[in-house]
């Protein structure tokens, strides 16, 4: 029992809500990435809302972002709160646990119970650390794909995710076309920008930047670079905003103070926020594995294996789509949707597409968008329909 | 002799190009700062370029950015490149120094010769480290009043600057109105927004996180703490360029390789160009400067003084202004200048307007901007005939 799930989810169950299953695997199920490395034990952790129908026909997989996890509608063993995406699924909400059988799964590469850098490597009996092989978007459906296969699920009906969880979402389309009804990418790219891979350099190099990383080896070493960390996740939440929603929420308001004090204390209150974020981050997050998953990210170009052209990634597509992205998110902007819906249009695939507006940023689809939700349940529930649930 | 200046201009100093002048100043002038304390002994390193003429109404004070210098049209001697800013001053450049006399200080708590918090703390014999008081624009504007009024002008002529740069031209219109005639403040805001206080934390955060910035001490321990300035620098340098330029230049083209390499190498130009552009920063910035320098940004807020009026900050000016903004700067977006404009017009100000359309972000104002030369030469051109030059 070397991951992370096994250690964390005991003293922390509660009796309402379930600790994360965890599937492990061996030999005959490999985990074959891209890199060329195959996995011969591995493990994913997921939870589960809802009940399979008898048809087995009611399957929603819900993807997550980078620094998500399994727990998508129901607490956080960790962090004590509730699921990331509550507003969005959950007993009558758009992604409804009362009507469909949901699935969230932490990714390959991850630090919530499957198999990542943290986890223990099989041939030495230490922690992986960098010598875990790099994991791109494609591996982490690939095991999802396990997943359900060992769940006795063939279709799902719906995959459906966010920022990372929308690349999932369009790998898992491209690559097993017949295994999914329904697919809703929101707020993503078919590739990450070059503005994306800068800033995830940037957090990087800053894990990386500190001594207590040691090369990786900080588990070993019994160290943690907590404040390398820290500064990616501050650098990556201002990312994640909006400067509107920044000045409405923040401006330049003091912090429990009426005049500045000339001093590099954290006057502002955006200040005092984003120590807050990072500080909080690291208690729930593996160094390395944040590494790996902006990696993974870094190297998602859906249209690089399809000859360039991403509308060939979805040829002959049955699986229809819903694309959402919001004004304000800087992050995966309108035109990454744009372009997804044009290759999906170029493949003749039936898709709609939505551009919500919101002045959040790209945290918009994590939170209380009424117009987001409104979208998700009107084609879930078309698509309900169509499949005849 | 204490300073950075003395050290670095001598052995470095060309025949052709002057090493910095310095002007030094004690208890009869001192440095009277917004945080209460008050500078005994203090210099300003400076460059000058052109001739006064006889009547002393030629100057153009230049004022510089974050981390540039007094080396606006000449080489830097730290560096070994050319001016900062050649592209718009020079002999026959938009600020023509055949015509003009050309000032350009470094600030104070820079680190080219000004005194800042690498200078000696005359009460201790050591480096001033965080014992240095904190900096404000309206402290830099001071400092600068005191070196115009050292070399004999009473009125400038021209203030101009980018950025910071602008920061400080809009606190020389704003404080001494009947020293500048004419103010072109470029790329730049009357405050500093949310966003950029935000993305400013996390540089500071990264410099601080490092162990050999040693509370700020590292000059006396002998440490540098350049892996967290070199974050710090990577994750500002994004926020420089605008998303379209990094995908022109940089797209996800690979940095001599066929394909990715699956390991945190610099697979990509763009992480590659990142990463020296970190690495040659920490060559010629002190990391203590950069705090301060910092700080002092994020603290201004012209209006704050003027009842968070900031026409008020105008009220009665005959100075003249010129204000561009670029259409692919999102530090320093359109709407801020715009509300310079607005307060300017408000205030019954001489101003005209441009939104340049260039897609290189806030860096374009130091870059090859052809449309920026010719409005700031209509402009120059137009306020020396009005001022008889």
């Amino acid at each position: 029992m070397s991951d992370f799930a096994a250690s964390l989810a005991d003293p922390l169950k509660e009796a309402n809500e379930p600790s994360s299953a965890v599937a492990r695997f061996g030999p005959e199920t490999p985990l074959a990435m891209d890199c060329g490395v195959s996995l011969d034990h591995w493990q994913i952790a997921y939870q589960t809302y809802g009940a399979l129908n008898a048809a087995r026909s009611n399957a929603i997989l819900v993807c997550h972002a980078l620094t998500g996890d399994q727990h998508v509608a129901s607490r956080n063993p960790i962090t004590g709160k509730g699921g990331w995406w509550t507003a969005m699924v959950g007993p009558g909400k758009p992604i409804d646990t009362d009507r469909f059988f949901v699935i969230c799964a932490n990714v390959v590469g991850g630090c919530t119970g499957t198999t990542g850098p943290a986890s223990t490597n099989p041939e030495t009996g230490q922690p992986w650390g960098l010598a875990f092989p790099m994991v791109t978007i494609r591996d982490m459906v690939r095991a999802q794909r396990h997943l359900v296969d060992s769940l006795g699920i063939d279709t799902l009906f719906c995959v459906a995710g966010g920022s990372m969880g929308g690349m999932q979402v369009l790998q898992w389309a491209a690559s097993y076309p017949d295994r999914v009804f329904a697919a809703l990418p929101l707020a993503t790219a078919a590739k990450h920008s070059a503005q994306n891979i800068a800033f995830h350099e940037v957090g990087r190099q800053a894990v990386m930047a500190d001594p207590e990383w040691r090369g990786g080896r900080y588990l070993e070493e019994g160290t943690r670079p907590s404040k390398g960390l820290s500064v990616a996740r501050m650098g990556a939440h201002i990312t994640y905003l909006s400067e509107p929603a920044l000045h409405r929420k923040f401006g330049r308001k003091l912090q429990d103070r009426e005049a500045p004090t000339f001093s590099f204390d954290a006057d502002f209150q955006v200040e005092s926020y984003l120590r807050y974020q990072g500080l909080s981050f690291v208690e729930r997050f593996d160094a390395n594995s944040y590494l790996y998953v902006t990696r993974a990210m870094d190297y998602f170009d859906l249209a690089a294996d399809h000859d360039g052209v991403l509308a060939k990634a979805f040829a002959g597509t049955k699986t229809r789509f819903c694309v959402a992205s919001f004004t304000s998110d800087w992050l995966f902007p309108t035109a990454d949707s744009r372009a997804i819906v044009h290759a999906l249009n170029a493949a003749g695939a039936s898709v709609s597409f939505v551009e919500l507006e919101s002045d959040k940023g790209h945290d918009a689809f994590l939170l209380e968008e009424p117009n987001l939700f409104a979208t998700t349940r009107g084609f879930i529930g078309a698509a309900a329909r169509a499949r005849g649930i």
